[in-house]
């Protein structure tokens, strides 16, 4: 589901890195040098890359390519470089520190769109970075915001069975417990237990039985039952898509940095640099199919420069 | 502040492996001869016997020993032989199934006395082992057990900063919102979020500023202060008890297993087995003093032929 394109015989380790390293020297930098070097490398030959090039120069990369580039370009390649769990890690501190409503779909895109054991590894680094856990700053920025901490902080804390098997018993008897906590117009409790704990085999099942046997989506039910907490629910609903289809979730995110006035880089470099390796080619699919555009176009309408090239380059369409 | 002994020339694996295949073959299984191997061998080498053993013979050297040994031995080896995260997380698993009061205890020392890291591990082997994921199994168990059930899944969740720094701060303003729970008869909420999501050094800060500040250890005052839910209380003073001080917790386990009528034979295998390489020279100490006893004495005074010589293999004493 990757976009990005790896030529077929690779360079040696060290061509990549000799190429890096002449990019950065001389009069200016070259630019185009680095992501035709960096945006054709897998997220495995990335690391070794890095790894190789501190050892032959004895300086980080990330740290030359901080220096040499600039603005969204410059976010746009060091969150492609850096290690993806501590590029994630960085982005949750960063969205804690602001604490805007969007910033929470950060949160939730790492919570709920990683594999467990990618959102462990964020967890870990970000205490090796920040000297506190990502719970700990969860809780005390929200911590004026009861239901809503309560669910960020079960969904980053989460440790989900990946596994296929399915309780047929438990999803009928949970999706019938969710239907009347909704329409009794309590559903927060129920939906935070269920969306935090089961697996995402189990959540889509229970999904599935829902729309059979109650005629309407659980989102859409959810929406037309809570009138007290609209943040909240709007949040559950980020969560829901998360969890069930990122790709729908990623094609949203990428609308919304582009369409109105100005662009939301940092959202946009976000959902590129994040998904290209993941599921890009079905966030595409579902972008045309929902806004009847190319995401190939807005980027194009959108961005200039090396960042639209780069960006472009991981979307495979250069 | 381990106490088992290693020979100063180690056997090579292969040697080790061969020594246990001939006690398992012929009339009769040679019990010394496990012991003699096993309980003098760290973790490390042990999983190393363990995939030395499987290569030789074809055959998991965990199936074996069942099939050789039984009872109260069997058990004990078998926890001893096996991964630490797999013999935690079955213990967790029993111990989530049998939902008695000391069951309890068992989910506490695997949240509160491993490393952010080993908890980790035992949250991805349950998965693998057991299909559900550790919360799940929790939320489901403790369903009718609000605060209990809020508490238990919170610190089996966290990952907390290992490091020592520490907010001084923080502290102070933490000690005294506990402070004011606790006295306004309301303390549950908050020493819930303080002890599942801070590390361990800044928990000891807090406890000390406590009874610095307010003349009383904060146990103390939880006990004196709450009148509606005395279990709840005694679990939080449990957890308090392996977060700040595991060895004082497993002191109480090995003497609640072996005072009164009968011996908690589980509960002994568990509190040595698990202890023996991280602090029983501590347990063993504390004991002491505790109790004016020697565990030695009191574990050969409850238990009986290869069991006994076993765990006294592990205490070091045999």
């Amino acid at each position: 589901m990757s976009t990005i394109t790896i030529p077929d015989i690779l360079p040696s380790l060290k061509e990549d890195c000799m190429r890096l390293r002449k990019a950065f020297q001389g009069f200016g930098t070259d630019e185009k040098a680095i992501i035709e070097v960096l945006g054709h490398r897998d997220a495995r030959n990335r690391a070794e890359i890095s790894r190789c090039y501190y050892m032959l120069y004895n300086e980080s990369l990330i740290y030359r390519l901080k220096s040499e580039l600039s603005g969204d370009f410059q976010r746009a390649v060091i969150l492609w470089t850096e290690d993806p769990s501590k590029r994630d890690a960085e982005l949750a501190h960063e969205a804690l520190k602001r604490k805007k409503d969007q910033d929470i779909w950060v949160i939730l895109e790492i919570a709920c769109s990683s594999s467990s054991d990618h959102l462990i590894e964020v967890r870990q680094t970000y205490c090796l970075l920040f000297h506190s856990s990502l719970e700990e700053d969860i809780e005390s920025q929200f911590a004026q915001q009861g239901q809503l901490k309560e669910f960020l902080l079960r969904l980053v804390s989460s440790y989900r069975y990946e596994g296929d098997d399915v309780d047929e018993q438990l999803v009928k008897s949970e999706a019938n417990s969710l239907f009347c906590a909704i329409r009794e117009q309590q559903p927060y409790h129920e939906v935070i237990r269920v969306l935090s704990t089961r697996s995402k085999a189990h959540l889509n099942a229970i999904f599935q039985h829902y729309k059979q046997e109650y005629g309407i989506s659980i989102i859409e039910d959810i929406e037309c039952n809570s009138t007290d907490d609209k943040k909240l629910t709007s949040i559950i609903k980020v969560a829901i898509c998360c969890l069930q289809s990122p790709e729908k979730h990623f094609a949203q995110v990428v609308n919304t940095s582009i369409i109105g006035f100005g662009t939301d880089e940092d959202s946009l470099t976000r959902a590129i640099v994040t998904r290209a390796e993941i599921d890009m080619k079905l966030i595409k699919e579902e972008y045309k199919n929902r806004y009847n555009r190319t995401l190939h176009d807005d980027v194009v309408g959108d961005t200039s420069g090396y960042y639209r090239d780069f960006l472009l380059t991981l979307l495979g369409d250069k």
